[in-house]
């Protein structure tokens, strides 16, 4: 089964009281460009995401808000981080690494919340019972080309909503010289 | 088989010519410390890779001098800097993206050099005739762990002076979450 591949820049997920803080209280998330999956969109707004170590500036806010707050980061942007994140799912992000995040009205000190994303495809119900696979399992994928190879531990995300799409990091899709819509197959 | 992991940084090696232009008449390496490999070592020397779009400053010289001047990068690397190197051996620069090294004594402009290295093996003549395998082979290698998976087109590198060892960029050691004395094996 081939899968098209969406390569995630490190992004920010906001809850709204972090957005009012970062932002100020009237304000709200203006859509960039839609991404793939329904109602997801990059926004216009950015920030700088900062430890003891170090920072990186011009971090992209996803929007719409969520319920909780979150930094999703490379193992590349880690070592400059000085940080040690866990590979989690969206919003796993008990014991996950502490990180700041630096808007322009205000600045949010997350005790937690930092983590690296879980290579995951986004596939819905109809798709996933053809293959008789579950929500939460994990399939491997082969990526073809001059550095390819096969990445493990794949989490499916079944949703009503989903685009079907594999979404790695800029770590996966360097490591393997993948760029946005070339195509991986399930194995 | 299994087989131990080096992670390769960016570096630069340098032909003598080179060496003299950008550190001065008689500069000889110093050796920072030794590589696995017998005889390469990493000198104390650093120098800055720049191209029109960026640079990278404290990009460590290895020694010995070589027969010919190459600059090896990530793909992560090459986005920086806005070039698209192709995936080489070392000393395969023919067509390999243009990039200027500046040292502390003056600057070497090169119209070719800079690649993204090959994943390879080092490994002795006795270790892969046990396996029915010759130079310039290619295998692939499994890691384990929670971004794991299974890299291809990794190059067997035979020679009399090897010590055995799985060279990877740091593209591919974070994408793994590997790094230096990690365990991989050939399969």
């Amino acid at each position: 089964m081939k899968v098209s591949i969406g390569v995630s820049n490190r992004h920010v997920h906001l809850k709204e009281e972090h957005l009012k803080i970062l932002f100020g209280n009237d304000f709200i998330l203006e859509k960039k460009n839609d991404l793939t999956q329904p109602g997801q969109y990059a926004s216009t707004s950015l920030v700088t995401i900062k430890t003891e170590k170090s920072e990186i500036g011009k971090v992209r806010v996803l929007g719409p808000v969520r319920p909780y707050t979150q930094v999703e980061i490379s193992k590349t942007d880690s070592y400059k981080l000085g940080l040690n994140p866990p590979v989690r799912d969206s919003g796993d992000l008990k014991g996950s690494s502490p990180i700041t995040i630096i808007g322009p009205n205000g600045i949010v000190e997350l005790e937690e919340g930092c983590i690296i994303p879980t290579r995951h495809i986004h596939i819905l119900p109809s798709q996933v019972s053809m293959y008789d696979l579950e929500d939460r399992d994990t399939v491997s994928v082969k990526i073809d080309g001059e550095k390819g190879g096969i990445i493990n531990n794949v989490h499916l995300k079944v949703s009503d909503e989903s685009f079907f799409e594999l979404h790695i990091d800029t770590d996966d899709a360097n490591a393997h010289l993948t760029k946005n819509g070339d195509i991986g197959e399930i194995i």
